[in-house]
């Protein structure tokens, strides 16, 4: 009863063999596919759930003294009834890249068989979250976006702004990229990150970036209560927003102004009225889903020409789809080994029932320990 | 950034050669003192959700036709406050035994180091389900169990009640035991797995069973609705039961009017009310949890001489214990394999930056495929 697994190497075997334009490209397709054939009968996502660090952080409790930065876990889940199950875990620890060196966002993802319960597959979750957030809005901006839109600013460009800008890419005509980060190092080093897609990238600051941006990507670690992370005080009249940094009860993004008068579009309506920006309005001033903006593209044609937001909360079907793009490359290339994680006993009825294998393990190693 | 696996092999490998009886003693001891020093400050248990997909069984929307059998898929989440998160996420497939040789019951265990997000390690939850769920009721028994208690009753003697049986008989001093399972099958078979035991097993009708127990264990899949499990008709006036087969919501094991008038302790109050015997009864009527016997058992020790319920829906503690037993012997032999999971890039601030991986890869497959 094997568990796949596609790890580290195997993703970046599968990045490099395959290229990032095509798997983008394959990303952004296969979740168009799923959001136009969502069905709420067959596939239901949760709501993301988790700790949140923050709540307690600088306590002292007993023998324990808690000095964490604060931070996120949480688990993603979705079923496609009849066939599997996959749930993300995805953390969120912003100060990651000073402190260690890692990304922000870490994360797996888990696949199960709803027949049997068994685990399938364990996949990387920390660049398919970067594709599969970057195809979201590419899927929202090539609805939503003006149709001559040309310049496009990125708010926050650290290891997201990456795969977003590459994902616009794939669905529109950039001439100018404008990019702004508080932190001047990510800012500095952002040109030469996005160096693969052969655009015209300047770092400006936040009054230039968006007088002059027909899309905006703002991908902020902003805290809670400190939005929003641009004025919007000279914004285009058509100017469309993917605000991708939600994560969190409290934080958002964009000016409550842009918000309360833009068509804005959640990715996930239960989530977004949480941690989105859909939080400032109430909610029956909330636009189409993104399903619905997918599934009936001309009906909201005429937006094109006004102010639109794609409220990105992170949607645990975009999970689904991207594992379902690498597990097919996978499979084309055979990559990927199998681990039997899972203890199954010879005797279904007795856990204990695992002779066979202490015995053959016991034998190996005993010579070798 | 390495996880560890603690897969089948592995842990197959170490109940052997650290001996079954001594990881149960050692998960029995490690639970308590979980118990004993448990601060709700410091630890967060979640109450357990997951997908029933019982809800849609036999459907059919669309292209698809669900012909399913009914189950679960549960995560069991576990935040310890400036160290670790444990993440169980288990499966209930009550035909796997019948249908493909598998238990009802697996499970992996994930954990998370908090300060950075990371997927420490990953385990089997299949074995150490069984076992954690076996010292729950050792402990439970211990605490409420009429010191004089001699004689166990099974009902349900399927793959848990081989470790029940185990995990009591390290508590207590067993001179009788009596099986019983609806599945001749499970009936006949449950001498033979127990029988590194060393006691005496009668398979026996339910009368006789709750007539001659002074322990009895319900470990049952009796579907919602089909409950109780045993008549209650002629009980020990001592009586203590371990009722372990809750999972869902509607589902209980226990009789109604023992459960009315027997102290009910759970294990984890909020999932016991939805999930457990606790169903059965307004809230003001629970007795103290499992946490409160353990840590003040002289308060609850007049109630050895009455009847008891240990209401155990399965605690998250309880995995995140598991587990650190195992870490502890993996420790001690240096046994587990480690992969490299998640795609942690060169540069934290581009998913894209694997290309030492990729090269090194691409290079080493070139000839090979």
């Amino acid at each position: 009863m094997p568990t796949r697994i596609l790890d580290r190497e195997d993703v970046a075997w599968l990045l490099h063999k395959v290229g990032r334009h095509e798997i983008m490209d394959e990303v952004i397709a296969a979740l168009h596919a799923s959001l136009r054939d969502y069905d709420s009968r067959v596939i239901e996502v949760r709501k993301r759930d988790g700790f949140n660090y923050d709540r307690r952080r600088g306590a002292r409790f007993g023998a324990h003294s808690v000095e964490e930065t604060g931070g996120l876990l949480e688990w993603m889940p979705v079923l496609d009834f009849g066939a599997d199950a996959t749930i993300k875990i995805v953390s969120y620890n912003p100060q990651n890249p000073q402190r260690f060196s890692i990304p922000t966002i870490l994360a797996t993802i888990c696949r199960f068989d709803i027949k049997s319960g068994r685990l399938l597959a364990l996949c990387d979750g920390v660049l398919l979250t970067a594709l599969r957030t970057g195809a979201a809005s590419a899927i929202a901006t090539r609805v939503l976006a003006h149709p001559d839109a040309r310049s496009v600013g990125i708010i926050g460009t650290g290891a997201q702004a990456v795969t977003q800008l590459h994902a616009l890419s794939r669905v529109m005509k950039i001439d100018h990229v404008y990019g702004f980060d508080t932190d001047p190092q990510a800012a500095h080093s952002f040109a030469s990150r996005v160096e693969f897609l052969g655009l015209d990238v300047q770092i400006v600051d936040l009054e230039r970036l968006e007088a002059a941006a027909d899309v905006i990507v703002t991908a902020t670690s902003v805290a809670v209560g400190k939005g929003p992370v641009f004025p919007g005080r000279d914004l285009r009249p058509h100017l469309h927003v993917n605000a991708i940094g939600a994560d969190v009860p409290g934080k958002f993004e964009c000016p409550r102004e842009l918000v309360e008068t833009a068509l804005v579009c959640p990715d996930f309506l239960a989530q977004a009225v949480v941690e989105g920006e859909c939080q400032q309005i109430p909610e029956e001033q909330i636009g189409p889903s993104l399903i619905q903006l997918v599934k009936k593209p001309e009906e909201y044609s005429r937006y094109r020409a006004s102010r639109t937001v794609f409220d990105s909360t992170g949607f645990a079907l975009e999970d689904k789809v991207a594992l379902e793009v690498f597990i097919k490359y996978a499979d084309q290339y055979d990559i990927g080994a199998t681990v039997e994680i899972e203890a199954i006993p010879a005797d279904p009825l007795n856990p204990y029932s695992l002779p066979e294998v202490a015995l053959r393990v016991l034998g190996r190693t005993a010579g070798t320990k």
